[in-house]
């Protein structure tokens, strides 16, 4: 098999084996405040973010040299396949620096028309979530495992999650609550991961602001494989990034979206 | 080697052990909702909570016939050697029915003083963070590792965690707002998890309310032999529940505490 026969999604998980294996040497790997500056100026979270990235665009060049990436880190470095990769090596930042397993290697391959395939990876875990138009599954210490997002179509009954409470400004924060305040349950804190456990059937919304197009375009390929709907508040795309509704169901997301009122 | 042989430390391994066999098989086990009951009447979470107890009881009779236990779910046994096991089979029942791996079982071995030793185990992640006189560590993915919390002494330098963000009461709230607006970072949504990477040196301060004993005994013997701090807001003691405040160093808890500038 030549390298030239890799899938899309093959091409996607030795890109997420690539950047794992760089950035786990520096989670947990001591005092990683921004204060605490390597010899090269950056602290390791940044070196960790920055080795990644440049590991997985290696192997594109090798393995993808026609398409295009787009990168937290680096310029994008256009392509002439009309595909882009969008790569985020750590979201989650100030998760990895608490240590928590929240963070996420970000890989999604993109058309016009945005994501067509989609990986969120957590190394420390061991979980990987892949989605595209033919595969919506994933990877972790239970074994492989379908992804399918609940059936829950009311807000009554759904667990919502966002990383912090502010969610962004006064009026997005405003927004959020709307929503916060009819479902069953709402949490914080879980970085990329919420968006996994939506595409996993364990909770049924996540609703984000201020995102760039490297945070969702993963996301929204996972969720989407696996039957939610990822939007901005308005019900329009939302793969360039803003802000972003993810939703178990159609119904599901109609009612938060009813109750987001968002008027841009 | 005899039964009896086994220290109190490979008591509670077998403890964590056999809990966490018991539970896995219901974490994301589909739909966990409280209006998803079986037909014995509970829901799976709650199911996993009972078995997982009575597991750990089971074990105790065995292996530590004198002593009492204290435990969530079933009635305080007494015992005759002075010393009490104390058990929360699922300790972060909303983060466990959102498929979030920020649950724990958290066992500890209390005598009159406090706990002498906890237990905080995650069998998701295969993770385990034991302390007590004699011994601070962790094993997981990374392998075994000494637990040590970080030397930070000022607020400012400081990454905070709760749970959720109303704290408690409206009082609560205020109290814990007044640490967090000195601190670097504050973070949610972590359950028992935020006290396990305090004691692993990445978090620095922890403040919750609403505590019972069996939530926070395994954290105090686990930070403690970790050189860490907890007490109440006061203070004060804190191994029979209520408010905690758990630090990283004393100087850090000294400076929480006066904010907090909680008069009970």
């Amino acid at each position: 098999m030549t390298q030239t026969a890799l899938s899309d999604m093959q091409v996607a998980h030795q890109l997420a084996d690539a950047a794992g294996k760089v950035i786990l040497p520096y989670f947990r790997s001591g005092d990683l405040g921004a204060e605490n500056k390597l010899s090269e100026g950056f602290d390791p979270v940044t070196i960790a973010d920055r080795a990644a990235e440049q590991a997985m665009r290696a192997l594109l060049a090798e393995l993808r040299p026609q398409d295009g990436i787009l990168g937290e880190e680096f310029p994008a470095k256009a392509g002439t396949s009309g595909r882009t990769w969008v790569l985020d090596p750590i979201d989650g930042t100030r998760g990895f620096i608490s240590g928590t397993p929240t963070w996420g290697v970000l890989i999604a391959l993109s058309q016009d028309a945005g994501p067509i395939l989609g990986v969120i990876d957590q190394p420390y875990t061991a979980e990987r979530f892949s989605g595209s138009a033919d595969l919506a599954e994933m990877t972790g210490p239970l074994g492989r495992r379908p992804l399918k997002t609940r059936s829950i179509q009311d807000l009554s009954e759904a667990i919502l999650f966002t990383t912090f409470p502010e969610v962004g400004c006064p009026e997005e924060r405003a927004g959020f609550e709307r929503v916060a305040q009819q479902v069953k349950l709402t949490r914080y804190g879980m970085d990329c991961y919420a968006y996994a456990l939506l595409a996993a059937g364990q909770v049924d919304l996540v609703i984000e602001a201020g995102l760039n197009a490297y945070d969702i375009q993963a996301p929204i390929a996972v969720i989407e494989a696996a039957g939610g709907r990822v939007t901005d508040w308005q019900g329009g795309p939302v793969h360039e990034g803003g802000r972003a509704l993810a939703a178990a169901t159609p119904e599901l997301h109609a009612a938060a979206l009813q109750r987001l009122n968002w008027q841009g």
